[in-house]
Protein backbone atom coordinates (compact mmCIF):
# COMPACT_ATOMS: atom_id res chain seq x y z
CA UNK A 1 0.00 0.00 0.00
CA UNK A 2 1.26 3.16 -0.66
CA UNK A 3 2.55 5.71 1.86
CA UNK A 4 -0.45 8.21 1.44
CA UNK A 5 -3.22 6.05 1.71
CA UNK A 6 -1.97 4.25 5.34
CA UNK A 7 -1.41 7.17 6.59
CA UNK A 8 -4.31 8.49 5.93
CA UNK A 9 -5.74 4.97 7.70
CA UNK A 10 -3.78 5.15 10.23
CA UNK A 11 -4.73 8.70 10.60
CA UNK A 12 -8.80 8.15 10.64
CA UNK A 13 -8.52 4.69 12.67
CA UNK A 14 -6.63 6.71 15.76
CA UNK A 15 -8.31 10.08 14.86
CA UNK A 16 -4.59 11.43 14.82
CA UNK A 17 -2.15 13.37 12.63
CA UNK A 18 0.58 13.22 14.83
CA UNK A 19 3.71 11.53 14.47
CA UNK A 20 5.91 10.17 17.20
CA UNK A 21 9.64 10.26 16.50
CA UNK A 22 11.31 7.42 18.04
CA UNK A 23 14.94 8.52 18.73
CA UNK A 24 16.84 6.54 21.63
CA UNK A 25 19.12 8.53 23.74
CA UNK A 26 21.28 6.44 26.13
CA UNK A 27 21.62 9.23 28.74
CA UNK A 28 17.70 9.76 28.87
CA UNK A 29 16.58 6.24 29.24
CA UNK A 30 15.20 5.29 32.64
CA UNK A 31 18.29 3.60 34.50
CA UNK A 32 15.96 0.76 35.82
CA UNK A 33 15.72 -0.50 32.04
CA UNK A 34 19.23 -1.16 31.92
CA UNK A 35 21.96 -0.38 29.60
CA UNK A 36 22.91 -0.46 25.84
CA UNK A 37 20.48 -1.88 23.25
CA UNK A 38 18.74 -3.80 24.89
CA UNK A 39 17.88 -1.23 27.26
CA UNK A 40 16.72 1.11 24.04
CA UNK A 41 14.76 -1.93 23.05
CA UNK A 42 12.92 -2.30 25.91
CA UNK A 43 12.74 1.93 26.30
CA UNK A 44 10.78 1.59 22.63
CA UNK A 45 8.79 -0.75 23.03
CA UNK A 46 7.30 0.25 25.81
CA UNK A 47 6.82 4.08 24.35
CA UNK A 48 5.04 2.23 21.26
CA UNK A 49 2.76 0.54 23.66
CA UNK A 50 1.93 3.62 25.32
CA UNK A 51 1.63 5.63 22.41
CA UNK A 52 0.38 3.62 19.22
CA UNK A 53 -3.36 4.38 19.98
CA UNK A 54 -2.68 8.05 19.34
CA UNK A 55 -0.02 8.33 16.42
CA UNK A 56 -0.79 7.86 13.17
CA UNK A 57 3.27 7.37 11.89
CA UNK A 58 6.52 6.59 13.84
CA UNK A 59 9.60 8.62 12.81
CA UNK A 60 12.54 6.49 13.90
CA UNK A 61 15.75 8.75 13.32
CA UNK A 62 18.81 6.44 11.90
CA UNK A 63 21.45 8.49 13.68
CA UNK A 64 20.15 7.53 17.47
CA UNK A 65 20.56 3.97 16.07
CA UNK A 66 23.62 3.95 14.46
CA UNK A 67 24.91 5.50 17.46
CA UNK A 68 25.30 2.05 19.12
CA UNK A 69 27.51 1.03 16.75
CA UNK A 70 27.01 -2.25 14.62
CA UNK A 71 24.45 -3.30 17.38
CA UNK A 72 22.07 -0.39 16.67
CA UNK A 73 20.90 -1.93 13.20
CA UNK A 74 19.71 -5.03 15.05
CA UNK A 75 17.85 -2.39 17.46
CA UNK A 76 16.02 -0.58 14.28
CA UNK A 77 14.97 -3.69 12.88
CA UNK A 78 13.71 -4.90 16.22
CA UNK A 79 11.72 -1.46 17.11
CA UNK A 80 10.24 -1.52 13.80
CA UNK A 81 8.91 -5.39 14.58
CA UNK A 82 7.23 -3.58 17.59
CA UNK A 83 5.22 -1.09 15.71
CA UNK A 84 1.70 -2.22 14.48
CA UNK A 85 1.43 -3.25 11.13
CA UNK A 86 -1.20 -0.48 9.96
CA UNK A 87 0.73 2.52 10.88
CA UNK A 88 3.41 3.77 8.44
CA UNK A 89 6.94 4.16 9.16
CA UNK A 90 9.04 7.07 8.01
CA UNK A 91 12.97 6.20 8.18
CA UNK A 92 14.84 9.54 8.93
CA UNK A 93 17.84 9.15 7.54
CA UNK A 94 18.05 12.05 5.04
CA UNK A 95 20.52 10.20 2.83
CA UNK A 96 21.34 11.84 0.00
CA UNK A 97 24.24 11.01 -3.08
CA UNK A 98 24.92 11.04 -6.83
CA UNK A 99 21.99 8.43 -8.68
CA UNK A 100 24.16 5.03 -8.22
CA UNK A 101 25.29 5.45 -4.44
CA UNK A 102 21.38 6.52 -3.97
CA UNK A 103 19.93 3.43 -5.41
CA UNK A 104 22.29 1.94 -3.04
CA UNK A 105 20.57 3.76 0.14
CA UNK A 106 16.73 3.38 -1.24
CA UNK A 107 17.43 0.03 -1.70
CA UNK A 108 18.34 -0.01 2.07
CA UNK A 109 15.71 1.84 3.34
CA UNK A 110 12.87 0.54 0.98
CA UNK A 111 14.13 -2.56 0.38
CA UNK A 112 15.88 -4.09 2.86
CA UNK A 113 13.88 -2.32 6.16
CA UNK A 114 11.23 -1.87 4.62
CA UNK A 115 10.47 1.58 4.75
CA UNK A 116 6.78 3.31 3.89
CA UNK A 117 8.57 6.69 3.62
CA UNK A 118 12.27 7.83 3.93
CA UNK A 119 13.46 11.48 4.34
CA UNK A 120 16.05 12.37 1.78
CA UNK A 121 18.11 15.44 1.44
CA UNK A 122 18.64 17.65 -1.99
CA UNK A 123 21.62 18.95 -1.39
CA UNK A 124 23.20 16.38 -4.73
CA UNK A 125 20.96 17.61 -7.08
CA UNK A 126 16.97 15.62 -8.48
CA UNK A 127 18.88 12.87 -10.11
CA UNK A 128 19.56 12.23 -7.08
CA UNK A 129 16.36 12.05 -5.52
CA UNK A 130 14.95 9.99 -8.56
CA UNK A 131 16.58 7.11 -7.21
CA UNK A 132 14.65 7.10 -3.56
CA UNK A 133 11.26 8.27 -5.22
CA UNK A 134 11.38 5.26 -7.55
CA UNK A 135 11.51 3.37 -4.50
CA UNK A 136 9.23 4.40 -2.47
CA UNK A 137 7.54 7.77 -0.87
CA UNK A 138 9.85 10.81 -0.46
CA UNK A 139 10.16 13.43 2.53
CA UNK A 140 12.34 16.34 0.69
CA UNK A 141 14.21 18.11 3.10
CA UNK A 142 12.56 21.68 2.42
CA UNK A 143 13.47 23.65 5.66
CA UNK A 144 14.73 22.35 8.84
CA UNK A 145 14.17 22.48 12.22
CA UNK A 146 17.35 23.92 13.28
CA UNK A 147 18.21 27.46 14.39
CA UNK A 148 20.89 27.41 12.06
CA UNK A 149 18.53 26.19 8.93
CA UNK A 150 19.22 29.69 7.10
CA UNK A 151 22.81 29.48 6.42
CA UNK A 152 22.50 27.93 3.29
CA UNK A 153 18.51 27.66 2.73
CA UNK A 154 17.90 31.58 3.18
CA UNK A 155 20.62 32.28 0.60
CA UNK A 156 18.79 34.71 -1.82
CA UNK A 157 18.80 33.75 -5.42
CA UNK A 158 18.78 36.22 -8.07
CA UNK A 159 14.67 36.20 -8.37
CA UNK A 160 14.85 37.40 -4.65
CA UNK A 161 13.30 34.43 -2.99
CA UNK A 162 15.02 31.82 -0.50
CA UNK A 163 17.26 28.66 -1.76
CA UNK A 164 14.58 26.47 -0.47
CA UNK A 165 11.80 27.95 -2.33
CA UNK A 166 13.79 27.16 -5.53
CA UNK A 167 14.62 23.52 -4.14
CA UNK A 168 10.48 22.85 -3.69
CA UNK A 169 9.58 24.06 -6.64
CA UNK A 170 11.75 22.00 -8.45
CA UNK A 171 10.95 18.97 -6.99
CA UNK A 172 7.15 19.60 -7.53
CA UNK A 173 7.80 19.97 -11.00
CA UNK A 174 9.78 16.67 -11.45
CA UNK A 175 7.95 14.49 -8.83
CA UNK A 176 4.46 13.41 -8.31
CA UNK A 177 2.64 14.06 -5.59
CA UNK A 178 2.24 10.79 -4.50
CA UNK A 179 5.86 9.91 -4.50
CA UNK A 180 7.14 13.29 -2.53
CA UNK A 181 6.62 15.29 -0.11
CA UNK A 182 8.53 17.63 2.01
CA UNK A 183 10.24 18.05 5.48
CA UNK A 184 8.94 21.68 6.54
CA UNK A 185 10.83 22.51 10.36
CA UNK A 186 7.25 23.11 12.65
CA UNK A 187 10.12 25.69 13.74
CA UNK A 188 9.21 28.28 11.03
CA UNK A 189 5.62 28.47 10.80
CA UNK A 190 5.97 31.48 8.59
CA UNK A 191 8.26 29.66 5.83
CA UNK A 192 5.73 26.38 5.79
CA UNK A 193 3.11 29.26 4.76
CA UNK A 194 4.90 30.35 2.07
CA UNK A 195 5.95 26.73 0.98
CA UNK A 196 2.08 25.57 1.18
CA UNK A 197 1.50 28.13 -1.66
CA UNK A 198 4.37 26.71 -3.94
CA UNK A 199 3.09 23.45 -2.92
CA UNK A 200 -0.40 23.18 -2.42
CA UNK A 201 -1.07 19.42 -2.99
CA UNK A 202 2.15 17.87 -0.99
CA UNK A 203 2.37 16.29 2.50
CA UNK A 204 4.58 18.50 4.99
CA UNK A 205 6.27 16.54 7.61
CA UNK A 206 6.65 19.21 10.29
CA UNK A 207 9.46 17.68 12.85
CA UNK A 208 10.77 20.41 15.83
CA UNK A 209 7.52 20.42 17.69
CA UNK A 210 7.82 20.22 21.49
CA UNK A 211 11.52 20.43 22.97
CA UNK A 212 12.89 22.35 19.49
CA UNK A 213 9.99 24.92 20.47
CA UNK A 214 7.93 24.45 17.57
CA UNK A 215 3.68 25.32 18.19
CA UNK A 216 1.79 22.15 17.21
CA UNK A 217 -1.13 24.47 16.33
CA UNK A 218 1.10 27.08 14.77
CA UNK A 219 2.55 24.88 12.48
CA UNK A 220 -1.07 23.13 11.45
CA UNK A 221 -2.30 26.47 10.66
CA UNK A 222 0.62 27.66 8.52
CA UNK A 223 0.61 24.73 6.62
CA UNK A 224 -2.81 22.83 6.36
CA UNK A 225 -4.39 23.10 2.92
CA UNK A 226 -8.16 21.70 3.97
CA UNK A 227 -8.35 19.64 0.77
CA UNK A 228 -5.38 18.91 -0.50
CA UNK A 229 -1.97 19.10 1.00
CA UNK A 230 -1.48 17.18 4.53
CA UNK A 231 0.57 18.36 6.89
CA UNK A 232 2.33 15.69 9.78
CA UNK A 233 3.19 17.47 12.62
CA UNK A 234 6.24 15.28 14.63
CA UNK A 235 7.27 15.25 18.32
CA UNK A 236 10.41 13.17 19.57
CA UNK A 237 11.83 13.81 22.93
CA UNK A 238 8.88 15.90 24.32
CA UNK A 239 7.25 12.70 23.92
CA UNK A 240 10.12 9.77 24.71
CA UNK A 241 11.11 12.03 27.98
CA UNK A 242 8.19 13.61 28.66
CA UNK A 243 9.39 12.30 32.36
CA UNK A 244 12.75 11.30 33.22
CA UNK A 245 11.15 8.87 35.93
CA UNK A 246 10.04 5.46 36.36
CA UNK A 247 6.39 6.72 35.06
CA UNK A 248 7.66 7.66 31.44
CA UNK A 249 4.94 5.33 29.86
CA UNK A 250 2.30 7.10 31.26
CA UNK A 251 3.82 10.20 30.54
CA UNK A 252 4.62 9.14 27.25
CA UNK A 253 0.81 8.70 26.65
CA UNK A 254 -0.05 11.88 28.24
CA UNK A 255 2.17 13.55 26.25
CA UNK A 256 1.24 12.43 22.66
CA UNK A 257 -2.74 12.49 23.73
CA UNK A 258 -2.50 16.25 24.53
CA UNK A 259 -0.73 16.74 21.11
CA UNK A 260 -3.40 15.21 19.20
CA UNK A 261 -5.88 16.91 20.89
CA UNK A 262 -3.97 20.25 20.21
CA UNK A 263 -3.84 19.12 16.72
CA UNK A 264 -7.27 17.82 16.16
CA UNK A 265 -8.28 21.61 17.67
CA UNK A 266 -6.26 23.26 14.98
CA UNK A 267 -7.19 21.27 11.76
CA UNK A 268 -10.88 21.51 13.07
CA UNK A 269 -10.77 25.33 13.37
CA UNK A 270 -8.81 25.28 9.69
CA UNK A 271 -11.44 23.76 7.93
CA UNK B 1 46.48 11.43 15.09
CA UNK B 2 44.98 14.08 12.89
CA UNK B 3 43.73 12.97 9.81
CA UNK B 4 45.63 15.43 7.95
CA UNK B 5 48.94 14.06 9.34
CA UNK B 6 47.82 11.11 9.04
CA UNK B 7 47.34 11.04 5.52
CA UNK B 8 50.61 13.11 4.83
CA UNK B 9 52.22 9.94 5.96
CA UNK B 10 50.69 7.36 4.09
CA UNK B 11 50.96 9.72 0.91
CA UNK B 12 54.78 9.84 1.74
CA UNK B 13 55.35 6.59 2.38
CA UNK B 14 53.34 5.37 -0.48
CA UNK B 15 54.30 7.63 -2.69
CA UNK B 16 50.56 8.24 -3.71
CA UNK B 17 47.85 11.32 -3.50
CA UNK B 18 45.21 8.40 -4.83
CA UNK B 19 42.18 7.52 -3.07
CA UNK B 20 40.06 4.36 -3.48
CA UNK B 21 36.61 4.37 -2.93
CA UNK B 22 35.61 0.87 -1.16
CA UNK B 23 32.16 0.26 -2.65
CA UNK B 24 30.85 -3.50 -3.07
CA UNK B 25 28.52 -3.87 -5.54
CA UNK B 26 26.66 -7.55 -5.57
CA UNK B 27 26.38 -7.56 -8.86
CA UNK B 28 30.22 -6.92 -10.21
CA UNK B 29 31.62 -9.40 -7.06
CA UNK B 30 32.94 -12.07 -9.33
CA UNK B 31 30.75 -15.15 -8.87
CA UNK B 32 33.74 -17.39 -8.19
CA UNK B 33 33.63 -15.32 -4.65
CA UNK B 34 30.05 -16.77 -3.83
CA UNK B 35 27.33 -14.63 -3.07
CA UNK B 36 25.89 -12.24 -0.21
CA UNK B 37 27.81 -10.09 2.42
CA UNK B 38 30.48 -12.75 2.47
CA UNK B 39 31.68 -12.59 -0.89
CA UNK B 40 31.52 -9.21 -0.45
CA UNK B 41 34.26 -9.04 2.52
CA UNK B 42 36.64 -11.59 0.71
CA UNK B 43 36.25 -9.73 -2.52
CA UNK B 44 37.66 -6.38 -0.48
CA UNK B 45 39.68 -7.83 1.72
CA UNK B 46 41.93 -9.03 -1.83
CA UNK B 47 41.10 -5.07 -3.05
CA UNK B 48 42.82 -3.70 -0.10
CA UNK B 49 45.89 -6.24 -0.59
CA UNK B 50 46.26 -5.67 -3.88
CA UNK B 51 46.30 -1.70 -3.71
CA UNK B 52 47.29 -0.38 -0.24
CA UNK B 53 50.58 -0.21 -1.66
CA UNK B 54 49.64 2.57 -3.68
CA UNK B 55 47.04 4.18 -2.57
CA UNK B 56 47.39 6.84 0.68
CA UNK B 57 43.68 6.58 1.94
CA UNK B 58 40.25 4.17 1.50
CA UNK B 59 36.81 5.82 1.05
CA UNK B 60 34.18 2.93 2.20
CA UNK B 61 30.96 4.61 0.80
CA UNK B 62 28.20 3.27 3.55
CA UNK B 63 25.56 3.14 1.49
CA UNK B 64 26.93 -0.20 -0.13
CA UNK B 65 26.93 -1.37 3.03
CA UNK B 66 23.52 -0.52 4.15
CA UNK B 67 22.35 -1.98 1.47
CA UNK B 68 23.39 -5.60 2.83
CA UNK B 69 20.56 -4.83 5.28
CA UNK B 70 21.82 -5.69 8.50
CA UNK B 71 25.11 -8.06 8.10
CA UNK B 72 26.15 -4.59 6.10
CA UNK B 73 27.27 -3.03 8.89
CA UNK B 74 29.66 -5.86 9.98
CA UNK B 75 30.75 -6.01 6.80
CA UNK B 76 31.73 -2.89 7.08
CA UNK B 77 33.68 -3.39 10.29
CA UNK B 78 35.14 -6.46 9.13
CA UNK B 79 36.52 -4.30 6.08
CA UNK B 80 37.84 -1.59 7.93
CA UNK B 81 39.92 -4.17 10.20
CA UNK B 82 41.47 -5.25 6.79
CA UNK B 83 42.66 -1.94 6.15
CA UNK B 84 46.83 -1.53 7.36
CA UNK B 85 46.90 1.23 10.31
CA UNK B 86 49.15 3.40 8.62
CA UNK B 87 46.31 4.38 6.09
CA UNK B 88 43.71 7.22 7.43
CA UNK B 89 40.04 5.76 6.25
CA UNK B 90 37.47 8.28 4.79
CA UNK B 91 33.74 6.88 5.63
CA UNK B 92 31.67 8.20 2.99
CA UNK B 93 28.45 9.10 5.20
CA UNK B 94 27.69 12.02 3.38
CA UNK B 95 25.32 13.14 6.64
CA UNK B 96 23.65 15.77 7.92
CA UNK B 97 21.16 16.48 10.40
CA UNK B 98 19.68 19.06 13.30
CA UNK B 99 22.47 19.67 15.96
CA UNK B 100 21.75 17.06 18.14
CA UNK B 101 20.88 14.40 15.70
CA UNK B 102 24.34 15.47 14.08
CA UNK B 103 26.42 14.68 17.26
CA UNK B 104 24.82 11.23 17.21
CA UNK B 105 25.81 10.64 13.92
CA UNK B 106 29.12 12.28 14.33
CA UNK B 107 29.59 9.43 17.32
CA UNK B 108 28.59 6.84 15.24
CA UNK B 109 31.22 7.65 12.53
CA UNK B 110 34.36 8.68 14.61
CA UNK B 111 34.04 6.84 17.56
CA UNK B 112 31.80 3.72 16.60
CA UNK B 113 33.30 3.38 13.40
CA UNK B 114 36.98 4.80 14.14
CA UNK B 115 36.40 7.14 11.24
CA UNK B 116 39.41 9.46 10.51
CA UNK B 117 37.17 11.37 7.93
CA UNK B 118 33.48 11.76 7.09
CA UNK B 119 32.14 13.50 4.13
CA UNK B 120 29.01 15.66 5.88
CA UNK B 121 25.95 17.35 3.61
CA UNK B 122 25.48 21.41 4.11
CA UNK B 123 21.92 22.12 3.47
CA UNK B 124 20.70 21.45 7.44
CA UNK B 125 22.93 24.47 8.00
CA UNK B 126 26.69 24.94 9.96
CA UNK B 127 25.45 24.55 13.59
CA UNK B 128 25.07 21.13 12.20
CA UNK B 129 28.06 20.50 10.88
CA UNK B 130 29.56 21.58 14.07
CA UNK B 131 29.29 18.66 15.85
CA UNK B 132 31.39 16.22 13.33
CA UNK B 133 34.18 19.13 13.28
CA UNK B 134 34.20 18.81 17.37
CA UNK B 135 34.57 15.13 16.98
CA UNK B 136 37.36 14.31 13.98
CA UNK B 137 37.46 15.62 10.29
CA UNK B 138 34.76 16.38 8.13
CA UNK B 139 35.32 16.87 4.57
CA UNK B 140 31.80 18.94 3.31
CA UNK B 141 30.30 18.45 -0.02
CA UNK B 142 30.45 21.63 -1.92
CA UNK B 143 30.52 20.67 -5.77
CA UNK B 144 29.54 17.18 -6.01
CA UNK B 145 30.19 14.92 -9.12
CA UNK B 146 27.28 13.74 -10.69
CA UNK B 147 25.59 15.17 -13.80
CA UNK B 148 22.56 17.17 -11.53
CA UNK B 149 24.77 18.58 -9.31
CA UNK B 150 24.31 22.16 -10.60
CA UNK B 151 20.45 21.52 -9.63
CA UNK B 152 21.06 23.53 -6.38
CA UNK B 153 24.42 23.89 -5.73
CA UNK B 154 24.75 26.36 -9.27
CA UNK B 155 21.32 28.34 -7.84
CA UNK B 156 22.93 31.86 -8.46
CA UNK B 157 22.78 34.02 -4.96
CA UNK B 158 21.83 37.55 -5.53
CA UNK B 159 25.62 38.36 -5.75
CA UNK B 160 25.77 36.69 -8.64
CA UNK B 161 27.65 33.81 -7.46
CA UNK B 162 26.61 30.15 -6.90
CA UNK B 163 25.12 28.55 -4.11
CA UNK B 164 27.98 26.04 -3.71
CA UNK B 165 30.74 29.03 -3.30
CA UNK B 166 28.67 30.34 -0.74
CA UNK B 167 28.91 27.32 1.08
CA UNK B 168 32.57 26.90 1.14
CA UNK B 169 33.43 30.76 2.34
CA UNK B 170 30.95 30.29 4.80
CA UNK B 171 32.91 27.21 6.14
CA UNK B 172 36.29 28.36 5.37
CA UNK B 173 35.20 31.03 7.64
CA UNK B 174 33.92 29.19 10.81
CA UNK B 175 35.49 26.03 10.67
CA UNK B 176 40.06 25.66 11.05
CA UNK B 177 41.54 24.16 8.16
CA UNK B 178 42.65 21.33 10.51
CA UNK B 179 39.26 20.62 11.10
CA UNK B 180 37.73 21.02 7.39
CA UNK B 181 37.91 20.69 3.89
CA UNK B 182 35.52 19.48 1.22
CA UNK B 183 34.39 17.32 -1.78
CA UNK B 184 34.69 18.63 -5.18
CA UNK B 185 33.90 16.48 -8.15
CA UNK B 186 36.81 15.76 -10.31
CA UNK B 187 34.17 15.70 -13.24
CA UNK B 188 34.27 19.73 -12.52
CA UNK B 189 37.48 20.91 -12.46
CA UNK B 190 36.32 24.97 -13.64
CA UNK B 191 34.40 24.59 -10.43
CA UNK B 192 37.52 23.18 -8.72
CA UNK B 193 39.59 26.11 -9.48
CA UNK B 194 37.01 28.71 -8.80
CA UNK B 195 36.61 27.03 -5.26
CA UNK B 196 40.68 26.79 -4.91
CA UNK B 197 40.56 30.61 -5.28
CA UNK B 198 37.98 30.97 -2.12
CA UNK B 199 39.60 27.86 0.03
CA UNK B 200 43.40 27.67 -0.63
CA UNK B 201 44.57 26.35 2.31
CA UNK B 202 42.05 23.41 2.23
CA UNK B 203 41.99 19.54 1.46
CA UNK B 204 39.56 18.93 -1.51
CA UNK B 205 38.35 15.41 -2.11
CA UNK B 206 38.12 14.78 -5.71
CA UNK B 207 35.35 12.08 -6.56
CA UNK B 208 34.43 11.08 -9.73
CA UNK B 209 37.43 10.03 -10.92
CA UNK B 210 37.51 6.93 -13.94
CA UNK B 211 33.66 5.56 -14.36
CA UNK B 212 32.26 8.62 -13.35
CA UNK B 213 34.15 10.47 -16.29
CA UNK B 214 36.90 12.54 -14.31
CA UNK B 215 40.21 12.76 -15.61
CA UNK B 216 42.95 12.81 -12.85
CA UNK B 217 45.37 14.79 -14.36
CA UNK B 218 42.78 17.70 -15.40
CA UNK B 219 41.63 17.29 -11.32
CA UNK B 220 44.66 17.85 -10.09
CA UNK B 221 45.89 20.64 -11.99
CA UNK B 222 42.80 22.39 -11.23
CA UNK B 223 42.55 22.13 -7.92
CA UNK B 224 46.16 21.86 -6.57
CA UNK B 225 47.87 24.59 -4.41
CA UNK B 226 51.44 23.72 -4.58
CA UNK B 227 52.21 24.94 -1.01
CA UNK B 228 48.70 24.32 1.39
CA UNK B 229 45.36 22.78 0.57
CA UNK B 230 46.18 19.44 -0.87
CA UNK B 231 44.16 17.39 -3.29
CA UNK B 232 42.74 13.55 -2.58
CA UNK B 233 41.80 12.36 -5.95
CA UNK B 234 39.48 9.40 -5.41
CA UNK B 235 38.46 6.33 -7.52
CA UNK B 236 35.76 3.49 -6.87
CA UNK B 237 34.13 1.74 -9.69
CA UNK B 238 36.97 1.98 -12.55
CA UNK B 239 39.94 0.19 -9.82
CA UNK B 240 37.21 -2.30 -8.03
CA UNK B 241 35.82 -3.84 -11.08
CA UNK B 242 38.66 -2.74 -13.94
CA UNK B 243 38.31 -6.84 -14.26
CA UNK B 244 34.87 -8.54 -14.77
CA UNK B 245 37.04 -11.38 -14.31
CA UNK B 246 38.97 -13.57 -12.17
CA UNK B 247 41.92 -11.22 -12.62
CA UNK B 248 40.34 -8.64 -10.77
CA UNK B 249 42.94 -8.40 -8.19
CA UNK B 250 45.86 -7.40 -10.82
CA UNK B 251 43.21 -5.29 -12.66
CA UNK B 252 42.98 -3.59 -9.26
CA UNK B 253 46.83 -3.45 -9.15
CA UNK B 254 47.01 -2.21 -12.63
CA UNK B 255 44.63 0.28 -12.53
CA UNK B 256 45.79 2.12 -9.10
CA UNK B 257 49.00 1.79 -10.46
CA UNK B 258 48.06 3.68 -13.35
CA UNK B 259 46.54 6.45 -11.41
CA UNK B 260 48.65 6.78 -8.96
CA UNK B 261 51.51 7.96 -11.88
CA UNK B 262 49.36 9.71 -13.70
CA UNK B 263 48.70 11.47 -10.50
CA UNK B 264 52.13 11.95 -9.40
CA UNK B 265 52.63 13.68 -13.12
CA UNK B 266 50.13 15.73 -12.84
CA UNK B 267 50.98 17.22 -9.48
CA UNK B 268 54.91 17.48 -10.62
CA UNK B 269 54.75 19.19 -13.51
CA UNK B 270 52.44 21.84 -11.45
CA UNK B 271 55.03 21.55 -8.96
Amino acid sequence: MSFLLKLAEAMKSRDSIVCVGLDPEPDRIPGELGGGPQAALRFLRRIVRATSDHVCCYKPNLAFFERYGPAGIDLLVLTLQTIPNDIPVILDAKRGDVPNTAAAYAEALFTRLKADAATVAPYVGLDAVEPFCERGYVLLLARTSNPGAGDMQDLRVEDGRPVYEHIVERAVARFPADRLGFVVGATYPEEARRLRAIAPDRMFLMPGVGSQGGDVATAIRSALDANAGGVLPSASRSVLYASGGSDYELAAERAVKELKEQANAARTVHV
